[in-house]
């Protein structure tokens, strides 16, 4: 990942009444300005690294696009209006603040402008309450996980998160195998932002949906993480914190396994215990 | 604050490979459509509570209002289209997923669609990256705060909280005094919701700009949250977890003290340590 932590920043440090200076390292928080066919299409606070990965798993959570083979093309400026090569899918590494990604035919779903802005946000856009449950397709019951794999994912989760650690100010989102596996780990300020970048990495290796995966999130579980891993398919989610409301009533609806409050050999599930209990 | 933790659901806990059944509260987070003057404008996640203080908190922080007296009426249906009491603005206490904000005249700046959406959005609906840094005014210099206040006053937001120890999952804002006492505390599955809810307060109280006010957040520093607090005048930020590169840019630009890592009786000082060390 690119730039995870701002270079050396020098801070005042207050302990007990006492004063000290400092360095520090505070998580990278920049914009992202998204294109679609070379129209604006949001602007995205997001720390930089994976940005192909989150512009491509938002236009999936979006509906835009279901697959990488929709996209003929993405073209990458590091400063907009500058360079403005075009690169292929496979291969780009251009640290950027503005990626336009470029559809073979027309979007799936018309694209709301201003819909995926901020580094949380997940339902922006989507402008009336009736328009919020998306077509999300109910997931099959089939797969069984054993229990006792998911303490020790929050570990992995964590060893692989290169920054947390020194800024305390990263989420993460890991995608693991049925057997604990690691597939892809990313982060990002944004916990959303995670999602995204890892359901992104699923779309360029082919394989959503992702239905013998299980989404470990190092925070809590609102109502997009749920709509969001889903889509993608997704059997079964952890969260090291707390799952709200609305998380555990789509949950529910759209049959996922949804586990909160994942901490040391703990946790609690909301919903789908089935997958986890076989019963 | 009306039904911040949803009734009763039954989950079932692991702990140290035994499954047990346990009843268990979850945070609310519900959908609130906000309408300007009979337009949709956004949906935005949240726990219900405090919702015109939220809808008025949104507004300002977009610059479409500035004081409370702009505000013609507001109009509140428990479901959409069902009833349209209209209320006064001072004595809404109306539990509602809909709210329709009334101004007298023209809004003061255009209001783009989508722009305040999600339960954690904030910069929603700036197009460009251009657009990003709003015409926030550098604040005044000459308040001191006294460094010691600072560690009790997390004690006093967790203890305001009502819900946050029995459901772990929403976020907290607390405005305080000079020497510590509380003026405004508010929760929210979204902490940019808690932000809005305290200084929407604030609009209804004719108390801003909030300038011998501090704000501490119970989570991240992020972006926004530094927008919103300059936006409202607020001269000291302080937040319980690590604050983000633009928040710490944004904070210098604006001459913000910014706080970071507020825990036990220590925290990081990230700018404008003058106001605490009056060097």
């Amino acid at each position: 990942m690119a730039k995870p932590a701002a270079p050396g920043l020098r801070i005042r440090r207050y302990a007990a009444g006492e004063w000290t200076d400092a360095p520090d390292a505070v998580v990278t928080e920049e914009p992202l300005q998204l294109l679609l066919d070379g129209k604006p299409l949001a602007v995205v606070m997001r720390t930089p690294g994976a940005d192909i990965e989150l512009a491509l798993g938002l236009l999936f959570a979006e509906g835009i696009i279901r697959s990488a083979r929709e996209v003929r093309g993405l073209r990458i400026s590091a400063e907009a209006g500058e360079t403005e090569d075009r690169v292929k899918i496979e291969s780009v590494l251009v640290e950027s603040n503005q990626v336009d990604v470029q559809l073979k035919a027309k979007p799936r779903r018309k694209p709301e402008r201003s819909m995926l802005a901020s580094s949380a946000c997940g339902v922006c856009g989507t402008q009336m309450i009736e328009d919020l449950r998306r077509d999300l397709a109910v997931l099959p019951s089939g797969l069984l996980a054993d229990p006792s794999i998911l303490p020790g994912l929050v570990d992995r989760l964590r060893s692989g998160q290169g920054v947390f650690d020194r800024t305390g100010g990263l989420h993460a989102a890991g995608l693991f195998g049925m057997n604990g596996e690691v597939v892809a780990l990313r982060e990002d300020v944004g916990r959303h932002n995670a999602v995204d970048k890892v359901v992104g990495r699923m779309l360029l290796d082919d394989r959503l949906p992702a239905s013998e995966m299980l989404l470990v999130v190092s925070g809590r579980a609102g109502y997009e993480i749920v709509q969001k891993s889903v889509g993608a398919g997704i059997p079964l989610l952890a969260a090291v914190g707390a799952p709200s409301s609305l998380a555990v009533a789509l949950a529910r609806e759209f049959n996922q396994t949804l586990v909160g409050f994942l901490r040391g050999d703990r946790f609690n599930v909301y919903s789908g215990a089935q997958r986890l209990t076989n019963r």
